[in-house]
């Protein structure tokens, strides 16, 4: 299948990568460094041009998405515009833009994460994205044309990743992220929809 | 209790004003076109200016909120920012300017619905802001200062309000608002937080 990757240069989107070069499919990646295909998903325009510019897909993987990291006193009404944005408001747009890209029974698959259901300090905004992109995971695959399928990936910490996040997940069991990007595979070759795959 | 309630003239609102009146809590009504207190919740400007006139609160109470209903692949860009603005957005400036208003130990309590976890179609948008509250209200509990607490409510179709969304629910058992406005009896009165009281 040709796969259009968004965030292919991520922690995680380097593990989709390899995950899906290893099943032989063609991977087309984007990013807003990507010099093959530049991108910033949070402006519709340039979603609208990687389109143009990817041509026909069987797949879009998205492994991008940044929130506002910071203690609710201290979140402005911008972090909360900015968080829904950077990963809700951004991702439904690949859905939107993309259905008219993607091959019959093709899928979309977007990156959510634990804090949709377990909290933790200064992740609100990660909630608040999360939750709203697996809620609409659910509502888009009953509408969406053609038999195209839609699945979000819901990671814990990844093991990768520890070092950035501190403390933050103290006591929270890590994956290997590898273990998210066989979520991403069962999403792209198997045949559900309107699934929240939970790892970890 | 000093209640202050927004959407107080809608088919939930009045029903949360009456049970709250039933209880023997004084109220305070507003909404955008409350004589009483006049806000849009999606204007940050009006919800400051809505504060500073109702004055210290022991609880605040959101039956406010639109989305976009629309199929999703008649959705337009600025219909997913509009429901975001208008329902996730506009709940979560509540809470993030209210907290400095509520007493310590008092309550918010948001709206949100049963699209969260089961969707109808054309209620993409929907699913999308209550998917977005519901996380977040998780979230902000373990954060809030001085014992003040956050809860969701999540009901299905009322009864009262079937003949407006048609068939959209056909199968859905639908709950009298009164229901909904008991849930919010729970929260207010109760000790709980971080909860999403789901009604239907
Ligand atoms: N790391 C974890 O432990 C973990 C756990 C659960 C969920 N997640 C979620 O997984 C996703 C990826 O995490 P990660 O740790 O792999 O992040 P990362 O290492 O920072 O990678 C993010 C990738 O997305 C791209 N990107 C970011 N914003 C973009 C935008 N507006 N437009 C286009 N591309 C954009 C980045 O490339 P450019 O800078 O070139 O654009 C980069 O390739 C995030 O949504 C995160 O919340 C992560
Ligand atoms: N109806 C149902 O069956 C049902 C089921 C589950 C969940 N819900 C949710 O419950 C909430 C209320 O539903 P409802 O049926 O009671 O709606 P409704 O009858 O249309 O009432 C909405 C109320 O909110 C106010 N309002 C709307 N937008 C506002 C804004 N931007 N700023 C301030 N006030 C605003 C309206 O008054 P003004 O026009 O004066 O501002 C009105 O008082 C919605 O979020 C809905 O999704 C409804």
């Amino acid at each position: 299948m040709k796969v259009l990757l968004i965030g292919a240069a991520g922690t995680l989107g380097r593990s989709v990568h390899q995950a899906l070069r290893e099943r032989g499919h063609e991977v087309v990646t984007a990013s807003r460094s990507d010099p093959a295909l530049t991108v910033d998903i949070t402006d519709p325009g340039s979603i609208r041009s990687m389109y143009d510019r990817a041509g026909a897909v069987d797949a879009v993987a998205s492994t991008a998405g940044s929130v506002a990291w910071r203690p609710l006193d201290r979140l402005s009404h911008q972090d909360v515009m900015d968080s829904l944005v950077g990963k809700a408001l951004s991702q439904v747009e690949l859905v939107r833009q993309g259905s008219a890209h993607l091959a019959d029974g093709g899928s979309f698959t977007l990156i959510t994460g634990v804090l949709a259901r377990d909290p933790v300090a200064t992740g609100s905004m990660a909630s608040l994205a999360n939750g709203a992109v697996e809620s609409f995971v659910r509502a888009a695959a009953i509408e969406l044309p053609r038999r195209q399928r839609i699945n979000a990936v819901s990671p814990t910490v990844f093991v990768e990743s520890l070092a950035d996040y501190g403390d933050l997940f103290a006591g929270f069991e890590p994956v290997p992220v590898r273990r998210a990007a066989g979520a991403y595979i069962r999403s792209i070759e198997g045949r559900q929809t309107g699934q929240v795959y939970m790892v970890g």
